[in-house]
């Protein structure tokens, strides 16, 4: 072969190499991103959904884009995550959008707000009521792309050191409650009190607050509430299906190669569903384990649920008032619930309450 | 440069390259597989859960592995599905395992038997409960392996001509029903019959069938039952939570890159995620539709649904005597559903009911 024949034959080679290869070598770029989560890492189940992401995400491109998960605390606290992600500290985040309602009330609702959508519910409104397209208008303006990457279901209404039988016995109640939900009960006479997570046993037993809420058995039964504020209220009415998120830099999604944002949607989906069902199959055997160790479940009273929804829609009045994006999604959120329980009502729930009786009676 | 450094230079170059790429590129290698769906392409619900698995999976390899989707009949029928995974004919198939109850009935328990689980429930038994990997124990005696992929919820309890108010009404009445369903309806005096999707409407219209199930409001709107049997009772208690899979077949699957196996275990996840959410945000309309156009919805009676409870117990004591494989299964999934119903009822169903009856007040 002369040398010109061989440069030709290694050019023509180098072409089609350069057409087979390099596609998925330029689509697949090594990555490294930091994720900062909202929760603990001692909280397998809402930290566990930002881990189970990331996992997803090195496993379907062979490791070449990594996010290593940070637990609240290790990079920036709870609510410095969003600010994190915004401000570009860290590429991502796994947290609950509640938490930021100090930022703008608006937050609160692609995550929750009291008596808003159950978690099928949330997802159907995200996926396919336009849910997740509202949200992200909003967050934009945040500068953050979000998406939807766990849930708790319905949580409990919290502990409480002594029996709450009508609305009058809440007043001056002290209760670790914020956001939204505390805006409602502080309308119901509560006084919220804000406590990160390690600090609400001791001011229990103390006496200092007289009630704490947190998720559901599961988590609860971690942090001993049973022992000393015995009496364990349902339904949490201001978590009905509080759904958690992925957030990520909006220009740093923007930028991800087509198939890392293809990979993020299915690996956060996959992360939403499994922390659905890692709640469901483990919060029976806590909740029989609470009742072993003393919990007394009480249902709050028909007649302080109706004045904690009535205090809710005078506050979701307020806020629309005040706020176009508030009113937007709220607005959205609402129709949609309205139309959920039409339907919910029907088959589900009549189905759900025949199984709840044929199993009481063994 | 001379010839031979420029050969040592491009070897070396060449071997580089054989380090960085191919490692990309054997573990994406181009692949054409065929999904056979046990629904037709008419049912973009129940069709379009399998087309968007395949979907997801094209996206995230870049199109290396193209999975090509074809309705019910145009490989095989839905009946030959599963038949077809297992010969190699399709690679796989996105279908509901309960139509392969002639093959033996334990088939039905990872989609739906009567007074089984909720869609929730389902999906923690699946993923968190030991229940992904009873069912492919199973599965694997007929050369498959499946992944859980779509959910309708609590479907509707089906179209009667006339009344049914107590259990008498059931006797001699023939109606389109199926499978295990079938077999409990019959312990009741119903007389089942086997009838595809397009038979059912003319059949209901000459009266040779009385009564006819499908799925829910948006499905059963378009065969348009309701002209010719305007009953249309709830809650399907056959079908609680029926669960859909992608079906491989059990080599093809082994033999996949480890890739490919976490591509398509989120694809799955995502698909099984999303369908439920598509039949949750499109059920309400499709149901203020049906009663617009006649629909009298009626609520079995609850001696209705005791006598179905009852013989549906007595068919499983029979079937775990006659099959060890059925017997495991359902004693996982039994056990399972009564810690389930026991969280359930507390904060989920409480939280339920309240909007519930928030929502018919206005």
């Amino acid at each position: 072969m002369k040398r010109r024949q061989f440069l030709t034959a290694a050019g023509v080679g180098a072409a089609a190499s350069a057409v087979a290869m390099p596609a998925v070598a330029q689509s697949m770029p090594e990555m490294r991103w930091r994720l900062s989560s909202g929760f603990p890492k001692s909280l397998d189940t809402l930290y566990g959904a930002g881990e189970t992401f990331a996992k997803y995400v090195a496993e379907m491109t062979d490791n070449k884009f990594q996010i290593q998960a940070f637990g609240a605390g290790e990079i920036v606290g709870t609510f410095q995550a969003l600010d994190a992600v915004s401000n570009g500290t860290v590429e991502c985040a796994h947290t609950a959008s509640y938490y930021y309602v100090g930022k703008d009330p608006t937050f609160a609702i692609p995550c929750a707000i009291p008596f808003g959508l159950n978690a099928r519910q949330m997802n159907a409104w995200m996926y396919h009521g336009g849910g997740m397209d509202l949200a992200n208008e909003f967050y934009a303006k945040h500068g953050l792309f979000a998406l939807p990457a766990g849930n708790t279901g319905t949580q409990m209404g919290g502990w409480f050191r002594k029996e709450i039988k009508t609305v009058d016995d809440l007043k001056g109640v002290k209760m670790r409650i914020a956001g939204i939900a505390g805006q409602v009960m502080a309308k119901l006479g509560v006084v919220p009190q804000q406590l990160a997570g390690g600090d609400i046993y001791p001011a229990l037993e103390r006496g200092t607050i007289d009630s704490a809420e947190w998720v559901g058995p599961y988590d609860d039964e971690k942090l001993g509430f049973v022992k000393v504020a015995p009496y364990y209220y349902y339904p949490g009415w201001w978590e009905g299906g509080p759904m958690f998120h992925v957030y990520f830099n909006q220009q740093k999604w923007n930028d991800l190669p087509k198939l890392y944002k293809d990979i993020c949607m299915s690996a956060a989906a996959h992360a939403n569903v499994d922390a659905q069902a890692k709640y469901d199959a483990r919060n029976p055997a806590a909740l029989r384990r609470l009742v072993s160790a003393g919990a007394q479940l009480r249902p709050f009273s028909p007649e302080l649920m109706e004045a904690a929804y009535k205090a809710a829609n005078e506050l979701y009045d307020e806020l629309s008032a005040k706020s176009a994006d508030w009113k937007k999604l709220y607005e959205s959120m609402r129709a949609f619930r309205n139309e959920e329980y039409l339907w919910f009502q029907v088959a589900e729930y009549t189905y759900d309450n025949f199984m709840i009786r044929a199993r009481a009676r063994g």
